[in-house]
């Protein structure tokens, strides 16, 4: 039957403080509050807003702001002001792609304070790439005066099949990746949560937040890169499926032809080497100034990318596709893309170029660890 | 904050009714319970319990066991005791296909109580279809004595994309079906809710009550059918897609070589006509007995299903798949289809056969109208 458990007064403390801490993040940038309009916002007596406040502050998350006594001064005591510390904390998204290694760092508001990007062989070995990926993360903290203690919270996108550890249960793109205990190496290095995901899933999750996919609930964003891969939102939420595997479209083109991009967009019969922005955007620009062989080799290129696509559709149906991977160049592979989307697929969905380009893995992964600090600090359940 | 709305008696009233009724239907088909028994059960009080299953047999859902009086009557007054009236309502699944039309009909307990099936031409119109949908529906009604008014909930399964008003947005199996307002056609001649599923869909759901699915939640189910289609559960849930067209893999094969299940499975060059179980079965026979064309005929089919299933599989990564669509003959893709798919597929699932076989569509249909019975009869939102 409905029973009620008995009122628990430091759960009642944490809703409390929650909700006094919402308000003052959600007011964060613009004018301070005083302990009234706290209050107000919150519907929470004074006496308790002050207590919570007083906690608030000791933990570093809230400070009285000593510009706000002045304005508010006309008569009587000035009303103390208290503002969200958005730097008591911070947030760390890393991309450990096969040719780049990047580092984004947020505050505990999102706000950006800057990125890192190194190009990293792809044929690196996993402790060479573990190395660069630390050597990113320290040069943009100390770029940022920020300290590690500060991180509260680091995502990482990785190409492979990711198990809810942070451990990589296969990776095909990154030489001695499968097996590695990312996660638990991870860990050993940040004194916080370490969140390890598929480069793909990071990639929607970025588009969602602030590219492409703004506002859509059902995304399937297609990193067009070496070794192909999808990410999917269903209902706002990753779709990871039953083993992590879901979106690791690598094997489609083997049902059909033997098709790597590298060879799809080759024009000299050799792969194309390396398979980067400015590689593809040769190929493109070749096939826009008349180039047959460029313009074969981008039909071909074209054809594959349908056929990944329709596959990722038929089965999902989303509201939007998203095509990354490239940070430019993809532009002219749009239209074609959507008329044979048109031919095969019952309902065709929207079809948009990535926004974030090669940000998206990185910025995803910073979303994600945004997550982990959030539920963390909002949770009334945790703390 | 958290705050507490007043208590609503009516609302009180509803929750400790469907407690009652509950343990009631859980009990089915035990012995008879006591008001003792059911206060214990509930941990309402014996009055409480007593209000409540006056109520119930008010509203036919429980009665008094005439029998549970004798066996108690050792001392002093005979304890009264009740069971659940599964008999007090009907559910019902139908199955509008391509070639078939199919009612089955159970209890408030989901037990079955009886099914008709009658085969369609595939030419058959819609209003021919509908017409003989419900001569199939009645048919089964009459033969198990059971009175339309009995029917709490319709539930139908149909090829094509499916709105959630249960029109027909899109079939191309069905002639004139597109567009449809079959669910509105249906609830002017049952007086009850009426819910309107794609067959995959229903399928799928049919396998994890009580097929192949059962205990799974991640499940991919394939009906190779004459237009191919797949239904889909995402943690246990139906994923219908943002559109209602997931699963609608019919164009799959368009990306690679026009080949229908009738070109693929013929032997003589024509299309197989009419693609049904004891067609394939005759291929399949004449393959396992070394007819050089039938095995061949057999391997395109194979090659046809590991491209739809390897397709669905690397975009949702699906514990299990199923393979239905008729009720046997499918035996022999099983190994292929495995050995394939491990090829392919970096997470390869489970893969079983349908335990359904043609009775899945119309078994799911039932199973979506007994949910919406018991989430009439179970919420305490509701009435």
């Amino acid at each position: 039957m409905a029973r009620l458990s008995g009122r628990d007064p430091s759960l009642l403390r944490r809703i409390n403080s929650t909700a006094v801490l919402r308000v003052l993040r959600s007011e964060f940038g613009r004018a301070p509050l005083t302990l009234t309009d706290l209050a107000q916002a919150t519907e929470l007596s004074r006496p308790t807003v002050e207590g919570v406040v007083e906690g608030l502050v000791e933990a570093g998350l809230a400070e009285e702001s000593p510009g706000g006594t002045e304005h508010a001064a006309r008569r009587g005591r000035p009303a103390r002001r208290f503002r969200f510390r958005a730097e008591a904390g911070h947030a760390l998204g890393v991309e450990i792609g096969s040719h780049r290694t990047a580092a984004v760092l947020a505050d505990l508001t999102g706000g950006f304070t800057g990125t890192v990007t190194h190009d990293v062989d792809e044929e690196a070995g996993a402790e060479e790439r573990l190395a660069q990926a630390h050597g990113t993360v320290a040069e943009l903290l100390d770029a940022s005066g920020v300290g590690c203690r500060s991180l509260r919270a680091v995502g990482v996108g990785t190409p492979g099949i990711v198990d809810a550890d942070g451990t990589v249960r296969l990776s095909t793109a990154l030489p001695g990746w499968t097996g590695l205990q990312l996660g638990e190496r991870l860990r050993e290095a940040f004194n916080c949560p370490v969140l390890v995901e598929n480069d793909a899933n990071a990639g929607v999750v970025a588009e969602r937040w602030q590219g492409a996919a703004a506002g859509a609930e059902d995304v399937v964003m297609v990193l067009v890169g070496l070794s192909p891969g999808a990410g999917s939102l269903i209902g706002g939420r990753l779709h990871r499926g039953f083993g992590g595997a879901a979106g690791e479209i690598g094997a489609l083109h083997l049902l059909g032809r033997e098709a790597t991009p590298e060879r799809l967009l080759s024009t000299t019969g050799e792969p194309l080497h390396p398979l980067d922005e400015t590689a593809v955007a040769r190929v493109f620009a070749l096939a826009r100034a008349g180039d047959e062989r460029a313009e074969r080799a981008m039909e071909r290129f074209v054809q594959r990318l349908v056929h990944d696509v329709a596959a990722l559709v038929l089965a999902l149906d989303p509201e939007l596709v998203v095509i990354g991977g490239w940070a430019s160049g993809l532009d002219d592979v749009l239209e074609p893309l959507r008329g044979e989307l048109q031919r095969y697929c019952l309902r065709p969905p929207r079809v948009a170029l990535s926004e974030l380009g090669e940000a998206a893995v990185a910025t995803g992964a910073l979303r994600l660890a945004l997550d982990e600090v959030e539920s963390e600090l909002f949770s009334v359940n945790a703390g």
